[in-house]
């Protein structure tokens, strides 16, 4: 298993970790099988999305802020229950798929460490699987 | 494969299975590789979320409930389509990684069945994999 | 490392994949694992539902429109944040327990690929992993 550190710099946050991800899937130089990314955090998640566009993460993060708003009277005493929520809808993992020793992820696609509740240091877990 | 039989008193609920599923992993003696737990159910679901104060639970039921009303003119004559969303919401599977023998959820990660159209007798599935 | 072609003929619409998924599981004779499916689109997504009433299917869609409105004062020019983002609430990837030879979906589970920015001819992925 690998470890990624992150730091996170604002509450919400979408940061790109694709090119950590595929170093690692390099470096392991297995040519097919997955990659299991997870981040051990119940305020954050990691997400697939647009890697070109900047406005793409921000208008995800800005829905996400309308269907979860931050002041809801959650129940939940430390102030970050839309941090749970919103990791419990996006998803805490992700399953990737390795071919010819690259990451198959389409024209557009990146992968996305997801902070609902920055800026704190995070990390993320990679485990790979050979074919 | 392994199945872990559930039965749910409510309607919505999560309910913690994060020590059965470590039970599997242990008897395995799997050191390395990956866990997938799945639920054969199109009505429930399997999230990660925190396991230590019981708030956050209901909070992300609360919410996913105004997310998805029980009743919205829905087609399904079952009268169950909230259902039916949520678990495409929350998802009915998730990956996680075992390394040293251990499930790896970090501080306060849990696995919670979670039931939205109970209470039923549930089934959980739980396929290993070596690395 | 396996694809399938799909043409979708809607702007969002849920399509039944499973009997080619399941072709492809058994084509591989693997008995015990497990089955990665990818979309390597970041406008569409991958989720597992009910196969048996195709008003799950418009229920789910509907409420997705309700949740994540089309035309919501976006940023990303390209006029389907919408689809974006449902494809991060969906998500892109599922993990499926084989055993037997055969996808343990349960009595109603289907595999749909969820298009939210068609027509569009799309590719799905498939990777197999055995235990």
């Amino acid at each position: 298993m690998e470890c990624i550190k992150i730091k996170t710099s604002k509450r919400n946050e979408l940061i790109d970790i694709t090119s950590e991800i595929q170093a690692i899937v390099s470096k392991s130089k297995i040519k097919e099988g997955i990659c299991v990314v997870y981040c051990p955090h119940t305020t954050a998640g990691i997400t697939i999305n647009e890697n070109a566009d900047p406005d793409v993460k921000s208008d995800i993060l800005n829905r996400l802020g309308a269907i979860v708003p931050e002041n809801e009277n959650y129940s939940h005493s430390e102030g970050n229950s839309d941090a749970h929520i919103k990791s419990a809808l996006i998803g805490n993992n992700q399953t990737l798929i390795v071919s010819d020793g690259k990451l198959q992820l389409g024209s557009w696609g990146g992968i996305f460490f997801s902070e609902f509740d920055g800026p704190r240091q995070r990390q993320v877990l990679v485990q790979l699987i050979k074919q």
